[in-house]
């Protein structure tokens, strides 16, 4: 692959001002959660170079920000790109920031390239992370009128509430039932792999089949808190080891389902003393598939996992063909992958707008949410063009 | 069986006592933490029901409580029992106290059986447990002259030092290197058992074979933290699988050794969140049999603990015998076991003096440690025959 001095250029452009927004919040990373100053400094920015570029600029009350170059068909419902700006504390450069720095390119370089009939249009979605007030998604729920009914009361670990976080940005409240624009025909939502499959496959990048379902939960169990010393064997009921049996369980259970996941990440032991056998012990559950059938399949496994799951989103035709012959036109392989990780798209793709999401190859073994995260310049470039290219063919 | 009056006697003048003692400290169990106000009150009200008893009554710089009814040989070598009147934090009425209490009457009625030669002695140890400093076991260490060279300079949670400890109430400072007394010809403890090996074989007597030896440390598990949505679990290292397999091996090993135990109590998981896979886990390892070869063979299981070995303590013949042979006199079963848990009677027989261990059935499934703990009244009744038969035989 080469890439054109132009593209290079915009690339150039883009980790530029990726590192201005990682140097915001201050701290070891990127630290800007949502509805924060920092946030919104980072919006500040971002709108700064939208007007630069002669987007015309456009703030919701939920504080989302969209850059729009008009189409020659401004009746028609718009095409969309975009992703978030704010971060998890001593987060990455590019989670989030890319979709909106690279899509702000990305939406200059479609409508260069000759004229478009439906408006293109960058979007920031506020707060996706939920560092802060704990949801997360929160700007594209707003959007799609998707908030629960009390969202802006729930308070952060100050007392804060969401609608005076809001009220101190100058924003809000939204309307939590009602969308805050009219529903774009497409959305393409660009963001790094945050994993390693496309690294461990030679792409660059890759089109999302769906957002996986997430099954998230708890699973417990009860022994006989007793003397380590004085407790035969066969006189045991250990928690501990009823929960290492389940751990082991769950994860042959993701390793048997092709594309799941599972995980136990946090475990609380009770009493916790070395000398006494453990009486309860309490195991998170993190599970993941691309379809329901496959959750299920997982946790059919794990019957004393308690449970909620959240229903994996398929990707849309449209906007993931699109996707895949700008790939495809570029030379690049076709690479298919489930996300593992909750993205604005997936929002949007839930309320019914016909959305794509497009990966960009994680380095550094696909660490993220961490100062570690890292992208090439090249692969960023290869990004701009296919990104581009796609928004040009669902806007004609 | 049955029981005589006047041991019937003994022995609800015992509960009666035990009773008095647990109320010592306030709180929802036996509080009464070694070289406290609680422990000194104890020793106090000991102190009185031994000079009531006629007994000459005698306290080292450690803060031991000696009561001594002198034999028609007092040049020769004494023959102790005893145990200790400190608890753990909402302890049970048996542990130690039932040693110290049951202890006088037993030295009473065997004096009263007839003439002795060699004095008899009640001796209550101090902070057997170690709930304040840490290590316990520390009277009867003392009077081995087995303190650690920097053991009353420790400090517990509010800086308080082992000698300040002493010397607020009086005591101190023990010489760390020497004897506090001489050494006796024979220690019998009285104990409950803290386990259910004899409720389960419907015996009310056992003799300890020996104090197991103990193996306890860590065992470190390392993975890679990664995002649990986007790391396909083949491309996964999993600290807590890790741990998990441990924890089973672990379990497993013990299983397959006649007479051991193993115990994971404690884990810590490292980050710890819901949606990270585990980078670093650590699991606590006690290992418990009642000889070296045991212990070794459960170890050679699990190769990645890092322990630190506490030698199995035999019991010896002479005092031993004088227990089986009370105990078979009383027309009652011959039970052997290993005591899972430390004594004051595992320092006394490594220092060389010949030590016998007498338990008494716990019941509520061998609770202790807790106010659960429970032993009868008629158990009681039969320790202090068997205990006072076997003084009487080693003091003859």
């Amino acid at each position: 692959m080469t890439t054109s001095p132009a593209t290079s250029g915009a690339a150039a452009r883009v980790l530029d001002r990726l590192e201005r927004l990682y140097s915001l919040g201050g701290g070891r990373g990127a630290n800007r959660p949502g509805l924060s100053r920092a946030e919104q400094d980072a919006h500040e920015l971002v709108t700064g170079w939208m007007r630069e570029a002669g987007l015309a600029v456009d703030v919701d009350p939920a504080g989302n920000l969209t850059g729009r170059q008009p189409g020659a068909r401004p009746d028609l419902p718009e095409v969309w790109t975009g992703s978030h700006l704010d971060s998890v504390p001593d987060g990455g450069r590019f989670d989030g920031a890319l979709g909106v720095v690279g899509g702000l390119e990305a939406v200059l370089s479609a409508s260069a390239g000759g004229p478009h009939e439906r408006t293109l249009a960058v979007v920031a979605f506020r707060d996706e992370e939920g560092s802060r007030f704990g949801r997360g998604l929160f700007g594209s729920r707003a959007l799609c009128g998707r908030l629960g009914p009390d969202e802006l009361d729930q308070r952060d670990a100050e007392g804060t509430t969401v609608r005076e976080a809001l009220a101190a940005l100058g924003l809000g409240p939204p309307d939590p039932g009602g969308w805050l624009a009219p529903a774009p025909a497409a959305f393409v939502e660009c963001h790094v792999e945050q994993g390693a499959v496309l690294a461990s496959r030679d792409a660059a990048l890759g089109v999302a089949t769906a957002v996986v379902g997430v099954a998230r939960g708890e699973a417990e169990f009860s022994g006989l808190a007793r003397h380590a010393g004085t407790t035969p064997m066969d006189a045991r009921e250990d928690a501990l080891c009823a929960a290492a049996e389940f751990i082991l369980r769950l994860r042959d259970a993701a390793h048997a389902v092709e594309g799941a996941v599972a995980t136990a990440g946090r475990v609380e032991v009770e009493p916790g003393a070395v000398n006494v056998v453990p009486a309860r012990v309490a195991v998170s559950v993190d599970v993941r598939a691309p379809d329901r059938e496959r959750l299920d399949a997982v946790l059919a496994a794990v019957p004393e996992a308690r449970v909620h799951v959240t229903d994996p989103v398929p990707m849309v035709a449209g906007p993931s063909d699109a996707l895949r012959a700008a790939i495809a036109d570029a030379g690049l392989p076709g690479v298919e992958l489930a996300s593992g990780a909750g993205h604005d798209a997936m929002v949007l793709a839930a309320a019914g707008v016909p959305t794509g999401l497009l990966f960009v190859r994680s380095l550094a073994d696909g660490a993220s949410h961490c100062p570690e995260e890292e992208t090439s310049g090249d692969d960023v470039a290869l990004a701009l063009d296919v990104l581009a290219a796609a928004l040009r063919r669902l806007a004609a």
